[in-house]
């Protein structure tokens, strides 16, 4: 098998803004495992505050010799020695993960959802994200936004109400607070989380610092909305800490290391009986499809990844009326454009 | 998709015996499930203590109704579907997901453990088992399985010393104890561990009834020796009540409900950094294979329950010199006899 690579730049269509930074790109790096003339592809997305870049996902992808595997389908062994070759550089593990994944799907000619035995029909509907703005700004996003069952906002700032009244003057959708470990008091998260409950809200994303996990776990038990894991969260070992801490996780293909580990994770998560979102970075059709295998598992996903940018090289999974649409290309489901 | 099924009755070699009962002969029930002129094979096997009959697993299957589903790829609806037909009945459940899990690998042409991502060469080496009977006996069955890595013996009796003093008369392989929650006291039980390790035990299955959490978690704390979940463990939910109580878990086919339970619940145990053997009834070379299928990823195995018959309707994964030697055969690697 040969690995190749090559970086690229994501042009988001709207200035992108949580609680620590905002930015205009998000740095790629595509990948591609070639074996007996067949084809994987796969994908890196390097938002700034993981702390991946084009230079330590290159460099690590350099490191990384699968010319001595002869056999794509030995996924266990292949994936443990990538991700036993550095620790860290998640994204990049991804990437290899993923073009894997495209190649075996491609070599049994069926996409991976249904190697995994699960049922196309069963696919969430997806969130669709409302950046931070000013409240005229944020109304625009929300009427461009129409047909989406489920919003999502980020929250962890000052004007979480007035952010979310703003919305609210457009909308009466149900949405996903994203809090980005924004808030700092539990007893005035938890009152704020009884507001938003009655405006609609469904779920509460990674209110507090990952560290804080009493207070967390003091939130979950008294939340009336789901408290959903996602910076607390990046690979299978972090599943079972955060057991009794939050009410599920937000699996995300750059986290996990890719579809291998995530996999392994919704069935631990599943087992614990938490909920599972699946959620994404900004990243092409190709990472965002790859992540849409999983999404029959989900109770909610965001996977919008692909839709916020504005020079896509793939096409494969849709989102029509905000329902993620599997569809039967073996792999991950994608063709290059 | 159409199910088929009939009884068959396995005839042992050897008298079996283990702390609560002799036989000489085990029910089990063959599946077929057809699909487009492919047919995948499966079987139940009901050792008495177990609960299943011929009668109870033809009375489950009768009221399985596969021809409503198109597609046997949708492997997680459909199991649902039948484990919420009715609670227990764990062997005949698996019957229907190793004839499933048969039919797919052959629709996809390749056998499980490549579909899963192992590697063929990873298998561990079986045990075989060495029933309780009069130490003359005992001696001629352990010069009957040389070649073999591990022995297997059933304790849990008054003579426990004296039998395993019987095999060691013979051979100093080395040797799994299972208890079969045959010890009572826990302060006899980690004295005798202790014997055992200086006999070369390796193991120790299931000490005490699988109700005793606390004496057991206190054995396993103490023990030279892992201590094996067995009785305690069938389905994934015990996975987690077994984590802190024992070092490791006793997979069976017939106890999981199949192959796709059993796979979770192996996800499950290495995040919990447990143990896995991989264990069978006495059953045909169907139900072995398909077992074996997940051999890759245990620690230790015991599959010999095919080498205990004398009219086995398959061939399949072979065992030489103790080793698991899987084959490239789609589906759970068989062929009928």
């Amino acid at each position: 098998m040969r690995l190749k690579y090559y970086p690229y730049t994501l042009e988001l269509k709207h200035t992108f803004t949580v609680s620590s930074n905002s930015r205009t790109s998000t740095p790629v790096v595509l990948t591609e495992i070639e074996h007996n003339g067949v084809t994987g592809y796969g994908e890196a997305s390097m938002p700034p505050y993981l702390g991946e870049s084009h230079d330590s996902v290159m460099n690590f992808l350099s490191r990384i010799n699968l010319e001595k595997f002869n056999d794509p389908f030995e996924l266990e062994n292949i994936l443990t020695e990538v991700d036993r070759s550095a620790s860290g550089n998640n994204a990049a593990k991804a990437s290899v993960d993923i073009a894997l994944h495209d190649l075996v799907g491609k070599l049994l000619g069926k996409p991976w959802f249904k190697l995994w035995g699960y049922c196309k029909d069963s696919t969430p509907y997806t969130s669709f994200t409302i950046g931070i703005d000013k409240p005229e700004v944020m109304r625009e996003k929300v009427r461009e936004a129409e047909g989406f069952k489920f919003l999502k906002i980020k929250a962890g700032t000052e004007n979480d109400k007035e952010n979310l009244e703003a919305i609210r003057s457009e909308t009466g959708v149900p949405i996903f607070v994203d809090a980005n470990q924004g808030w700092k008091n539990k007893e005035y998260a938890l009152e704020l989380i009884y507001w938003l409950k009655e405006k609609n809200v469904l779920l509460i994303e990674q209110p507090f610092p990952k560290e804080r996990i009493e207070d967390t776990a003091w939130l979950t038990e008294r939340s009336p909305l789901p408290i959903i894991a996602d910076e607390a969260v990046r690979r299978l070992e972090d599943v079972i800490k955060a057991k009794d801490v939050y009410s599920g996780i937000n699996i995300k293909l750059m986290k996990s290391t890719g579809m291998r580990e995530a996999h392994k994770m919704i069935t631990l998560a599943k087992a614990f009986n938490m909920k599972i979102m699946i959620g994404c970075m900004t990243e092409t059709s190709c990472a965002i499809s790859a992540a849409a295998q999983l999404s029959p598992l989900a109770d909610w996903a965001d996977l919008d990844g692909a839709l916020l940018i504005k020079n896509d090289l793939f096409t494969g999974v849709k989102i029509e009326n905000g329902k993620i649409i599997l569809n039967d290309i073996p792999g991950i489901g994608i063709s290059k454009k």
